[in-house]
């Protein structure tokens, strides 16, 4: 039988998503937690990868299991107990044999936090030192809405089959004068994708480049030809969607 | 001259206010960032101590200085370029000779978080297994309001002339069903008050001891009577208050 498992991380203390044989990850800690909890080894496939330091709200992995977990009593309870406290399993859900967490989410949503003048308290949130132009950056922001090749965007070296993503959203706001946030939705994401777009943007806010470039630095192809990508600690995966409800039972 | 500064920290990764021989405190880094921008010694006079891991917003010390500062352009963004990410300085302002930060302050306010289920995203947030009844919390703070010897909430060993505090608020409030804080105004406060507090209050929300219990406790001014200090890194320093205008120079 396969599940969907729902957990939401913080992962300022990760080395990302996928498993690795010398860091520790988000996969490793809950693939164990899960098996510990289950009495039996389970192999989770998420839905993507996280870069190192980035958090996940509502985050979603698939696996397959001989037991009924129903007959489980309180197995989230047990997960939850494993888990250390910046790992959290929302839910654990019954899904078809075909079900794929990777290939049949439609959307992925990402929130990246930045503010522009210094905070203790600003958590997750990356500190520009220049003054920003929102407008701008929203102009800016706009020109990716739609399908396009974003291999400008790409970490160099990803050896991906196509670079063609749809983004549908991409909108900074301001919270208040010195704390924003950058949303975006695409069906599908690059490695470091949206590190290098808020980077670009952060660009276009500070009058280094213009939202005029925006189309030329597309049509490059060229990493090289956009601005430098921001740090993962203040980017959140904040929604995945799929095609199908999914019906929790846990 | 004598001066007020304003800071905020998130006191995380320090041993508290108070400067310590074998301790990193936010004392000794604010002390000696603004030695460093102006040029000369910096003595501060906090207004009060905060213990280790707490958090502060607008904490207020004062210090002396021969120096006019009118002539130090842009001395608040050094001393805020000197600062780690985790403390900045808000305003330095004149103040009478006479006045000081500790002595002359009216009113200090506490704000104490605390979560009932597990949340990554909890920051600065007490993590309490139990599920907490707020209402009764809420009578059993009730009883606190007012002149009291709160002996039995001091850590001790403290060496005060005198116990007595006139807690003009304390009240729990629950963000979301998971979420409550506590926020809590005094003339002033012993050291550990309001852990103490907060830790007695919680046994309170869940049942191990009754509202009714408080005013014995409170006459008992044994620090064993009541409850379990909790853990400094939840709790804020939020405001603090002087019978005074303060006029912001930088």
């Amino acid at each position: 039988m396969r599940f969907f498992v729902s957990v939401s991380y913080n992962g300022e203390h990760y080395s990302g998503w996928q498993r690795q044989s010398n860091a520790t990850t988000i996969q490793e800690i809950l693939e164990d937690a899960m098996g510990k909890a289950m009495g039996c080894a389970v192999e989770l496939t998420g839905a993507g990868r996280t870069d190192a330091g980035v958090s996940a709200k509502g985050y979603i992995a698939h696996f397959d299991i001989e037991k009924d977990l129903k007959e489980h009593a309180q197995l989230l309870y047990k997960i939850n107990a494993i888990l250390p406290s910046d790992i959290v399993a929302h839910f654990i859900a019954p899904v078809s044999p075909e079900a794929h967490a990777r290939f049949d989410a439609t959307s992925r949503s990402y929130r990246y936090k930045v503010h522009t003048s210094k905070d203790p308290f600003a958590w997750h949130s990356f500190y520009c030192r220049f003054p920003l132009d929102v407008e701008a950056m929203n102009r800016a922001a706009a020109v990716l809405l739609g399908t396009h090749d974003f291999s400008s965007f790409e970490k160099t070296g990803a050896d991906n089959k196509t670079s063609v993503c749809t983004v549908t959203r991409a909108q900074w706001t301001a919270t208040d004068p010195d704390h924003l946030q950058f949303d975006i939705t695409a069906d599908r994401f690059l490695r470091n994708m949206v590190r290098a777009i808020v980077g670009t943007l952060l660009d276009v806010g500070r009058g280094k480049i213009f939202a005029d470039d925006i189309p030329g630095l597309l049509e490059s192809r060229d990493r090289s030809a956009a601005g430098q990508s921001v740090p993962g600690e203040a980017l959140m995966l904040c929604n995945i969607t799929y095609p199908y409800e999914i019906s929790k039972i846990n």
